[in-house]
């Protein structure tokens, strides 16, 4: 029997990486979970993403798989060393592959990232940076109105442009010529961004990157059968239909809403 | 011994009417709760709303309260019933009293209504303005954006006025003489929304017609001394702090968090 590999994100963004994943690994069996009941991530506090991430692992756990991808950026940031207590099987975040994928694009070792409000706290991106390129030089620049507007439909939109171009102006004169897209929402905003920051600007995004370290880890398990996917979320399940089939491109048939209780108590 | 007054928003949003009810009782204790773990509502299907509203009317309960204030208006379009079914106490959404003091505004009846995508999806406002005055017409435009434009304390940005000219440019040509404001963040972008409509069309929201209604629901009970206040949220006590003593114009002391757990399984 082979063991499926497991993928979670706070919403819909994670299927840019899915996505990456099925195209490089099309025997895989997939499992995704896109906490859409509690998206997005990026306001809340390190506490709580750490909290809600666990929770979105133990259920992935529960699944049987073989391998753990964190396709959220935020939770990558923050809860990567407490999901690792959790269970011994691999577990990727998606901080390290970008960077990497950005210390190699860089010529003149000036980069920018971009992501929410709580990766972009984090400095994870500019401590994973620098440990390949010491001397590399790292503008980070949070982005909440970007997972919104993405989860709105609004990429297409001029409003989106605005707002896209008043967060990027923060980049002007710090000479970049690699930008990291530091969430999975905004590689859905590429042309835009790439607009706005203009073409001697390099995009980095992680989906490759991680695919490819995915490539490196997993042992080659052929048995000719095309890979099976199943498609969890903590609510809304149409509105994820919509969405992923305009992100797949293809219609998703295995998709459950997973419940959740919780109770409360005062510190 | 006073009992206290609930109050719970989805966040933030919601110490608007808490200012409001604040300033019409000196002497009331109340208790505010902010789920700011899982804002926003708006985008959430009626199930979670519902479970979500809940948990926060449980909590509150805890509390001993006397009256409950949903001051979330995704809440209070979907979770009321669902509330009285937990307590015998009275519980007052936003709805019915913005509803109300439209249907007084309006010369014209043609209305207009603003909110969240499942406070529009459910057609409350409609139907509670149609209930008191059959013959007016109800024009209704989900807003999801503004939500995190008051989270990112951008009101007052450029980039506000283009999403708001953005949304409102649906009630060109209707003709309506008066708007609800049907999300507690949104008259925090009161200005700007004014601006946009023009000044002949009347701005409504809720909070002063809740405090009217509690008025009249709540005999007197002076007893001299002035009204404590306590405050909870379910997460980022500082960000929290932070943003409503802009909104409050003073400090709160009293605010602590309360911790969630959460336990998943597949239905």
């Amino acid at each position: 029997m082979k063991k499926p590999i497991g993928i979670f994100d706070s919403g819909v963004g994670g299927l840019t990486v899915y996505k990456t994943i099925r195209q490089y690994f099309p025997e895989e069996d997939l499992i995704y979970f896109g906490d859409t009941a509690r998206v997005p991530y990026g306001p809340k506090s390190p506490n709580t993403i750490v909290e809600y991430s666990k929770q979105n692992a133990r259920f992935l756990l529960q699944q049987g798989i073989k391998t753990l991808v964190v396709a959220c950026n935020t939770s990558s940031a923050y809860a990567l060393d407490y999901l690792r207590e959790l269970t011994g099987i691999p577990i990727i975040g998606v901080i390290e592959p970008g960077a990497e994928r950005a210390a190699v694009q860089t010529a003149n070792k000036r980069i920018g990232v971009i992501g929410t409000e709580a990766t972009i706290r984090s400095n994870a991106y500019t401590i994973a940076v620098q440990k390949l390129v010491p001397d590399a030089i790292v503008f980070s620049k949070a982005c909440p109105l970007l997972v919104p507007i993405v989860e709105e439909g609004w990429q297409d939109e001029s409003v989106a442009r605005d707002i896209v171009s008043h967060y990027l102006s923060y980049f002007e004169d710090t000479e970049i010529d690699t930008l990291i897209l530091g969430c999975t929402h905004y590689p859905l905003l590429n042309r835009v961004i790439q607009e706005v920051v203009g073409n001697e600007v390099t995009l980095v995004d992680s989906a490759e990157s991680i695919a490819l370290y995915l490539k490196r880890l997993l042992p080659e398990d052929s048995d000719g059968r095309a890979g099976t996917e199943s498609f969890f979320v903590s609510d809304n399940e149409d509105k994820f239909a919509r969405i992923s089939s305009r992100i797949l491109q293809t219609e998703i048939t295995q998709l459950k809403r997973v419940r959740l209780f919780e109770s409360w108590f005062a510190d």
